[in-house]
């Protein structure tokens, strides 16, 4: 069993692409700058958008964190993406995710310029990704497809299964793998809730990507030797004998898989730390772009 | 074996469509306007764009065609767009396919409105697609659901197999037949010529639809008792046994699965006649969503 390290993996973009920003400045160009929107003052939120940041200084990123409060009204919201749409100095930037209930989500995410959609959940965006155009994947789909690339593996010809629809991930993974391009060429099967028999299906697969979010779901009995799993699940189960209380799982019984698979993705420490790399990349991307 | 009646269905929806147009123009509004571009002097081209404004005038809408030379430019014909997209009078207009070498088809799609691309081709309506977000649903996959949902057949849990990734067909097809809609909720597997042992999977299909565009490709021994197949494909085969010295074929073998099958959609007269119907439909939504 070979594990898929998206820790390392991660920290192997981030040195690459720090490693190009130095080469930018060293030609007294500017430096790729992402900004991020935060409202309100929700905790796992504001953990999340400071790592982002903290990502950014550690590549040699520009970065700008605009927070505001809670009581922001939608319209307060959306000029100040107007404001960042023609920041010339602003390569991209993002909302974090998720609004009070009072703002309109749908509404701010396509507010957002899409040459400046680093999440790349602008509908332009996914429609670009749909059909194969130059885009912004989103950050969990683009880790998911960097980790296969990275640890080569053949998804050409391949069985994939995806288990769950969410715009997020299962859809765009399911769009993504069946296309023509290096990691793809997939005959791809979207599961969900409304799936019969989900085990004979997934038994036939040579690559699951298990993004439902129920702990612990994937059982050693539905897969068959051999199976690379990725798995995008990540819940808290109390657990006493931890410290804090509590243990991380994911979507697949891992100890219940392990013996069977060839390359799995571990949680924590597998999809999850993926995710603010490929933003870094994204905003890259939307530099060069923008240069060009 | 039940044949899915294009033609008929075809018919039926214009006939409401019409008597809807009837209803509003008793209340003294105006028709819904459907506008064309056509660049150049290809035989089929004109055909399809005639019957296109042929039946707007058969179910009250106004039309109007736009002939361009073949030499027109890019610019000047994303300048006739431009001019398109502020006119109020017009609802919904599209760009007849394919368009000279000289001209970049993608460019000339994204320079349409979206609000009035009722052909559905811009990637921002294919990412509302994917986002399972009000949009215009191209019209061959839009028929397909329509004669899905007309003939009653249940699409909730059953296995769809694809046959085919083309961005008007195949692609769209495995994306809304996944999704949590009325004519949904199928587990979908998208094949293409990278699928290894393909009949092994039709074999398991439900549903399949076939859009490979490799006439008379799906054998009877492909397919399952029972299946409901909807061909795609149209292809012209010489056969001098036919006063005009062809035949027109679909991508299924139909006198070798015509056993088996519980429902399949003729060729000609399935899923064909549908597009132009498809197309009067979201003009119509194109509409009312500027009425409103």
């Amino acid at each position: 069993m070979i594990l898929l390290d998206g820790k390392k993996t991660s920290a192997d973009i981030k040195e690459e692409i720090a490693l190009e920003v130095a080469e930018l400045k060293a030609q007294d160009k500017t430096a790729p700058h992402l900004a991020a929107i935060i409202v309100g003052n929700d905790g796992a939120s504001l953990t999340y958008v400071n790592a982002k940041v903290k990502a950014c200084e550690r590549v040699g990123f520009e970065s700008t964190l605009i927070r505001l409060p809670e009581e922001t009204t939608e319209e307060d919201l959306l000029n100040e993406i107007a404001v960042l749409n023609v920041d010339n100095d602003i390569n991209g930037f993002i909302v974090q995710l998720p609004l009070p209930n009072h703002i309109d989500e749908q509404k701010v995410l396509m507010a957002i310029d899409p040459e400046k959609d680093v999440d790349g959940f602008h509908p332009m965006n996914v429609g670009k990704l749909a059909l194969n155009l130059p885009t912004f994947i989103s950050a969990t789909p683009f880790g998911i497809l960097e980790l296969l690339e990275r640890y080569n593996i053949e998804t050409s010809g391949k069985n994939v299964v995806v288990i769950g629809r969410s715009h997020i991930v299962g859809s765009p993974m399911s769009i993504l793998l069946a296309q023509k391009r290096k990691v793809g060429n997939a005959t791809v099967t979207l599961t969900h809730s409304r799936t019969k028999d989900l085990e004979s299906i997934t038994k036939q697969a040579d690559i699951i990507v298990a993004a439902l979010g129920i702990p612990e779901f994937l059982k050693g009995e539905m897969v068959k030797d051999g199976v690379v799993i990725i798995d995008v699940g990540i819940t808290r189960l109390a657990d006493p004998s931890k410290k804090n209380g509590f243990r991380l799982v994911g979507d697949v019984d891992f100890n219940g898989v392990k013996e069977k698979v060839s390359h799995i993705t571990p949680v924590p420490g597998g999809v999850g730390p993926m995710t603010i790399a490929m933003l870094l990349k994204n905003t890259l991307l939307a530099y060069y772009r923008q240069e060009s």
